[in-house]
């Protein structure tokens, strides 16, 4: 929260006018009330922009991007909200750009099995239109029902999906982006495949808002899958939980594989069906098989088999859509009902090759003694994505230096284990302080490079990625 | 061919001589003979470069390039040397820095389901190696049973089975690269997923060679599927054929379909099982399903379903292994039997949005009618990825003018129907001329100033990507 450019002073004033001469004024926001609700993003951090602006059209946001140029203002391209570690906050001031609003699907053509589509498109409102076409977009973080393409785009977003169709980059064709300079540029292709160039595309998935503003996104949809059925295993030690996993994804295709650790598990225990809530297990597994109805019952036949083999394992299927529903509305109920634990959360979503997460689960374990805080761990065990975490009360100093620490000593853990701190969030400011430790001075060198040839006088979304100064 | 810095002169003469110093004079070829073996690629074009060196490790590559960077002498990364567009050539002079030896799998991890290989391991060579472990990795460029990872990954290279699984950028989670300055770098992650920083990974690949020196590939791998099945379809008309691979697509998941133009199916027809030979067919798709037995034969089972209400379509099963083999030999034969048409071959991996396909063989009939040149086309159907074959004699004039001009037409064609001049083979020289066709002057531009980022001093693969000045 240092400063405020384009709301203070002169040149602030000259910015908003030409931004109202721009857009309307009713498509540029600076009442303190409009500014607070785009404050926040899903990170729980505070820091209201100078002004928002709600461009309708590529040829806007261009020319938004020439005015914030000339008065070297931030831009801060924005879609839901939902991220997690605060890269769409207006951390240096500046002007939000709001692109909620382009949000139309551009186009489905079923016949290539792509969507064209505008950045503001949610994520869910995708899925339902191409499945009305037979077609599925796999990637579906949690927030799908509320956050925008564009946003998962930026941030390279995954979802539980990932373990067997992979995360938004694997989808993304090619995309228009407005430049810092305004000019619009175009990457990569409108077909299944393509080598011309250098991958701009790829380069800007996962850049977080700092390189472009994505415009426009082509992406390619897969056939959808006619059925799909859940099971849940109940395995008495953590170890054996982690060793199912690599197991079973030698043998099956599982389209989801989630896992939940015991704090996890108690925290919505009451969720489950009866029978399970009481069963001894130190670690359940979530799995769930999509294809035809004949492949999903084959994959369902094999995993019976196999875990007949393992003693102690308990499987158990859902045995209507409405059981499946109430253990998927257990596994989402882990974020909200860890509050009931203490008011804050400190979360990461680390990855560790699959093997190694009984030693990261471990650490955590060794952590939560260490320090009296409740650490859980629950993700996407297929991938080795795991969500750590912390809960804590921030008012109270001891407990947020204790969970600070605890946040650092994990982090050094999965890159000990050969993991990286981030596999679906991104970095935003939350990692910015930690990317160095995981990233070698010559790469982040040459990221800052790259930066600078996309937006040399840093205008776009400042501040995210790389270490403070 | 215009010159041979390291070669000529003082100057060449003494980085010869501090080569040999770092190598041994056993890993630095000089003699015209040896040099006559590198100056070819898969491309038929020829460029004898001054010298090849044969480095055993990343350390050696990093002293290799600061020697060549200190007398400005061109660097040209080279693999097995069967890439299609020239990229392996020196076209302007230096040194063949020869990679097939690097040909160490350093790790294959079971558990992770992940391989780390140096950059000269054969394709196939993996292949088999992973197959021991229940394992698959799936790109398969024709040329597997020759060409290195580090090629493949250099060239983006894809095959028949992307329809189904991707290409290779869709399998390389990290790499070891070493920079045109001598520093090494690692980029991405060694788990399934990671989001930390600007997608270098992605940036190198299919960068040809012209960023960085691949040095050590981290490799996504994924379940050998146990079993297979071959289906081969006759189609009356090619209309009919394009609107079936749509039709398919949107039904089943084949793993191949490739697809044969009349030109193409008369080359091979003899090889065909002896029923199948004077069947009267405008275009042959060829499929594969790969999965556990009950999968494939239920796929198998919706195909003939689906081709039953297809009036004229003749499908065929292969009833055995050799009757597979069979098949797909007959579709390795079209480019050798090619030969038979005309002495040589100006050949193009164009993709258009496979619904296009049939508009674009009929633009190639058309030129071949105006022309006389034979032209043909295959390849892979299910990504629109048709391989474009102008059959010319090079020693007349007027052919090499009529095959040169035919080429240009389809290239324009290919991009007036939404496609790219380049599924699998990238741009190396061949197409460096055309790419300004294809990408627009603000992208090219930023390609431009993302070289001069990792090579200063153009000493990486120079003269290839960009348009010549």
């Amino acid at each position: 929260m240092t400063e405020y450019p384009a709301g203070d002073g002169a040149k602030g004033a000259e910015l908003l006018r030409r931004l109202r001469e721009l857009l309307g004024a009713d498509r540029v926001a600076a009442a303190p009330e409009e500014l607070l609700t785009y404050a926040y993003d899903g990170s729980g951090q505070d820091y209201p922009p100078a002004a928002v602006v709600f461009p309708q059209s590529s040829a806007e946001i261009a020319a938004i991007l020439r005015l914030a140029g000339a008065s070297q203002t931030p831009v801060i391209p924005r879609g839901a909200g939902t991220g997690m570690c605060g890269g769409a906050l207006a951390v240096q001031g500046g002007i939000i750009l709001a692109l909620a609003r382009l949000n139309r699907i551009i186009a489905i053509d079923p016949d290539n099995q792509i969507a064209v589509v505008q950045p503001g498109v949610i994520t869910a409102d995708l899925q339902a239109e191409v499945a009305r076409h037979g077609l599925y977009y796999p990637p579906d973080p949690a927030s799908r029902a509320f956050c925008t393409l564009g946003g998962n785009v930026a941030c390279g977003a995954g979802g539980p999906a990932a373990v067997k169709y992979g995360v938004t980059r694997d989808y993304v064709l090619g995309l228009e982006a407005v430049l810092a300079s305004g000019e619009i540029i175009r990457t990569g292709v409108r077909t299944a495949k393509g080598v011309v160039g250098y991958d701009l595309t790829r380069l800007l998935v996962g850049s977080e808002g700092t390189l472009a503003v994505i415009s426009e996104i082509t992406l390619r949809l897969i056939p959808l899958p006619p059925a799909k059925s859940t099971l849940l295993l109940l395995c008495p030690d953590l170890a054996r939980a982690t060793a199912l996993v690599s197991a079973i994804l030698r043998r099956l295709t599982p389209s989801t594989l989630e896992y939940l650790d015991r704090t996890a598990l108690a925290l919505v225990a009451d969720r489950l069906p009866a029978d399970l809530r009481t069963a001894p297990a130190a670690a359940l597994l979530l799995l769930e098989f999509a294809g035809d109805e004949a492949e999903i019952a084959a994959q369902g036949r094999r995993l019976e088999e196999f875990i007949a083999t393992q003693p102690g394992v308990i499987l158990r299927r859902a045995a209507s859509p409405a059981e499946a529903e109430q253990l998927w509305a257990a596994r989402r109920a882990i974020s909200p009902a860890a509050f009931q634990l203490r008011p804050h959360k400190s979360s990461d979503d680390v990855v560790v090759p699959r093997s190694r997460i009984p030693e990261l689960v471990a650490a955590t374990e060794e952590l939560a003694a260490a320090t009296g805080l409740p650490i859980f761990t629950f993700g996407h065990a297929g991938d080795g994505n795991i969500h750590v975490n912390i809960m804590l009360d921030r008012e109270n100093d001891g407990e947020r230096r204790a969970a600070a620490a605890a946040r650092e000593a994990i982090q050094r853990r999965v890159l000990e284990l050969g993991g990286t701190l981030s596999g679906e969030h991104g970095v935003g400011i939350s990692k910015a302080g930690a990317i160095a430790a995981e990233v070698e001075p010559a790469a982040l060198e040459l990221m800052r490079k790259l930066k600078k040839v996309f937006d040399p006088a840093n205008i776009l979304n400042p501040g995210k990625i790389f270490p403070p100064a």
